[in-house]
């Protein structure tokens, strides 16, 4: 006690160097220690997850399969078929929902879905027939299957089935039909329907030839790595991805028994959509983040997911179980007079794309998409240096040229993310908030704190009773 | 004097700061002129030229023609139709050279060529002919066309035929082959002979009837500009330029009346050649330097050029005259067992897209390429910051997303090149020394410092008469 009074202290400092440099100015010896208040969750949570002694292998095994994980294309088929939908079903994007909650644009999905499964002939008999509770609503993920934005996937809809060759998983995503108006974006007027008509009628079945014929099945993941190297983040940018993806098809497509006019007409819609590569891009992402599904101890994030009103994510290390909070609303560019009153909350199964190291984590590889989601070239680059904290490994698949060829920023761990209390940067469309709008433009979005509290809640509490 | 020897001098202090650092040390009172020795050149014609009234507004007036220039697509026809060829005659890449000075790559070309056309039936009957000067050899820019690597081309070679609606001035360049062995590096073997066949009687018709059914012509300057985006050069990275041309032709290709095994193969082709693009590009950025051809007074540069022997250049205030050196040996990376011994001198027509500002000029813009040419990520960007140094302007319609959508270092000034003794990078394919070998790589290099040193003679020459 005498020698802590009068002799000389060495003084360990914490947090806030203000201390530590009046310390130092007086002449103490001062040791720093870079420690920073938890970002979000109970601290005691946080310690409990730190302490925990399976967690290094079990997220260490969790992104391994992530990233060993491959995708091929192997078929195209109705998702009546492969999606084992009861009748009357239809799937959405995020966690689970009712109509009552449901917003603009997935009530507008749900309502185009109905006309077009011919469950409705009008728009106020769809929404009676929803309200009602006549149709059921399940979540995409809940069917091994993603869809953008409002996601919604009926039984005739075609859909890319993909399989990962390391564990045999499949995963499976309806066709992408473009920008502006169109389903998924909540917009459900005559084009809209003609347009579906026409997927089902002369794509999905030009399709579906085209891919059984080829000797090779298209390998999903090559392209995307590929994309990476070519200005494309995989999320909101797939020109080349969709250039790629024409490419590896069209041989197939033009040998296809139909019409020369419809053969060109398939051709047309690929090449005239630059985002046709998403709805391929999200099942192989979504092959590879089952694959690590139910790994006791990790603190990997498996699903994020948003259906217009609620985020939701799931864990490695927690099964099935959503955890989930209000949605965001993306800040970013509109189409044409659109501005931010327009814009619905964050709605979507494509942040499965970030879920797997892509997309918003890989802005750097994609400099151009700034013109497309706003922000500047150096916030682009900043935004998958930050990135590089959060997540638990680089994936060797997926390099960023500019960054010297580094590996994409992998497998979101809740333990960081609540540590930095910085969140994962998401970009994305952005849909009308009223039924019937369509796309009003694409922006970046947070997960809400929410989700990552409880997850952190949910992963303490099991690591203390395991 | 008395003033001079007395008062407290003023010193105006130019080049090295060791003499004005050591001034200031003493407390003289010092100026600095950023000045450097001329990098190349007499300093005379240097400092005629520097003076020159006529220069600033003839550079602008260059280089706005050249960035205002734009190329469209508009049909596709046998080189013999459209060039103007005499009888026996071949085109070849760079400034003009006979057979003896030709290297093995421009050799085995023209002897691939002759078997080709028909005008020999064995190798040595076609090095007789050649070397005995029974065909006729001239530079492909003295026909307004350009020919990657040997750029020899045939009569009944096709060509694209680009127009710029601006001038409505015409350029040509034949169809790509692919990487490998191919006839434009140098190789003649049965199956480089096997697939100009192959073009001649399928693809070219193919491709002329899809061509002459589209509505629209293609735009080739647009696509050049996305590329930017989509992480190409131009130059040595074309993959999503050759992605793009397959998207816009592919709809025509299919209506086009041909076997669907013939169009299947033609998309397959144009899929599998990633280089495809280049033969569209170089058109382009020859339209728009020819815009500027004869400006009096202009010391930008209108050509880069190489025959495998000789480096050539032509400026905008000299027409038609070449500056010619020995062609220097690109550095880079070598397929296969190949190395630094097995490449030839560089060689092709295809420095008209850094003439353009674009390949080496970009590679800012194309990270990815380090991989193909060599350097690294850094290299690349430093190389296209440096090159600003040496051009007249920054064309908004190529921009730079890395940059921050920084328009490309268009337009060489032979003033710049002098005074800073920095030369153009180009980057370029490798063909083998020996006639016959194909590509052994892809590399970087420079112009040699003659070309410079000539043309900044030659426009001296001619201001002081002007």
């Amino acid at each position: 006690m005498r020698d802590l009074l009068f002799g000389t202290p060495t003084v360990v400092a914490a947090g806030v160097d203000v201390f530590s440099d009046a310390l130092r100015a007086q002449g103490a010896d001062v040791h720093d220690v870079d420690w920073r208040p938890p970002g979000l969750g109970d601290p005691a949570d946080l310690a409990t997850l730190a302490l925990d002694r399976r967690r290094a292998a079990a997220n260490r095994t969790a992104v391994e399969r992530v990233m060993a994980a491959g995708s091929r294309l192997v078929d195209v088929r109705p998702a009546r078929d492969v999606l084992g939908l009861p009748d009357r079903t239809l799937l959405h994007a995020g966690p689970p929902i009712g109509w009552d909650d449901a917003s603009g644009p997935l009530r507008g999905a749900l309502i185009g879905a109905c006309l077009f499964e011919g469950w409705a002939s009008t728009v106020e008999e769809a929404e009676r027939l929803l309200a009602s509770g006549g149709i059921a609503l399940d979540p995409c993920h809940h069917h091994r299957a993603v869809g953008p934005m409002a996601g919604v996937t009926s039984p005739s809809m075609w859909t890319w089935c993909l399989e990962d060759p390391v564990t045999g998983g499949r995963a499976f995503c309806n066709l992408n039909e473009g920008l502006g108006k169109v389903l998924r974006m909540g917009a459900y007027n005559d084009e809209v329907l003609a347009r579906l008509r026409w997927m089902r009628d002369v794509l999905g079945p030009v399709l579906q030839a085209a891919v059984r014929s080829m000797a090779d099945p298209l390998d999903v993941k090559a392209v995307l790595a590929q994309m990476l190297q070519m200005g494309d983040e995989g999320h909101n940018r797939n020109r080349a991805g969709s250039l790629m993806t024409l490419r590896e098809l069209s041989p197939a497509v033009v040998e296809v028994d139909a019409p020369s006019s419809d053969i060109a007409a398939v051709l047309r819609f690929i090449g005239g959509n630059e985002h046709f590569f998403l709805n391929l891009g999200m099942p192989t992402a979504k092959l590879a983040l089952d694959a690590a599904r139910d790994v006791p101890g990790s603190t990997m994030v498996t699903v994020m997911s948003r259906n217009g009103t609620e985020f939701g994510i799931q864990t490695a290390g927690t099964g099935d179980r959503w955890f989930t909070g209000p949605a965001n609303t993306p800040v970013g560019l509109f189409l044409g007079d659109y501005g931010p009153d327009d814009a619905n909350p964050d709605i979507g199964d494509s942040a499965i794309m970030e879920t797997y190291g892509v997309g918003g984590f890989t802005m750097a590889a994609a400099p151009a998409i700034v013109r497309f989601v706003g922000g500047t070239v150096p916030d682009a680059l900043a935004t998958t240096e930050r990135m590089y904290q959060l997540t638990l490994a680089e994936n060797p698949a997926m390099q960023v040229p500019i960054l010297g060829f580094r590996g994409s920023p992998t497998g979101i761990d809740v333990l960081a993310v609540a540590r930095t209390g910085w969140l994962p940067q998401i970009n994305t469309g952005m849909a009308g908030r009223v039924a019937g709008t369509g796309q009003v433009g694409a922006g970046l979005v947070q997960p809400p704190r929410e989700c990552f509290e409880q997850a952190l809640a949910a992963l303490a509490a099991e690591a203390r009773v395991a």
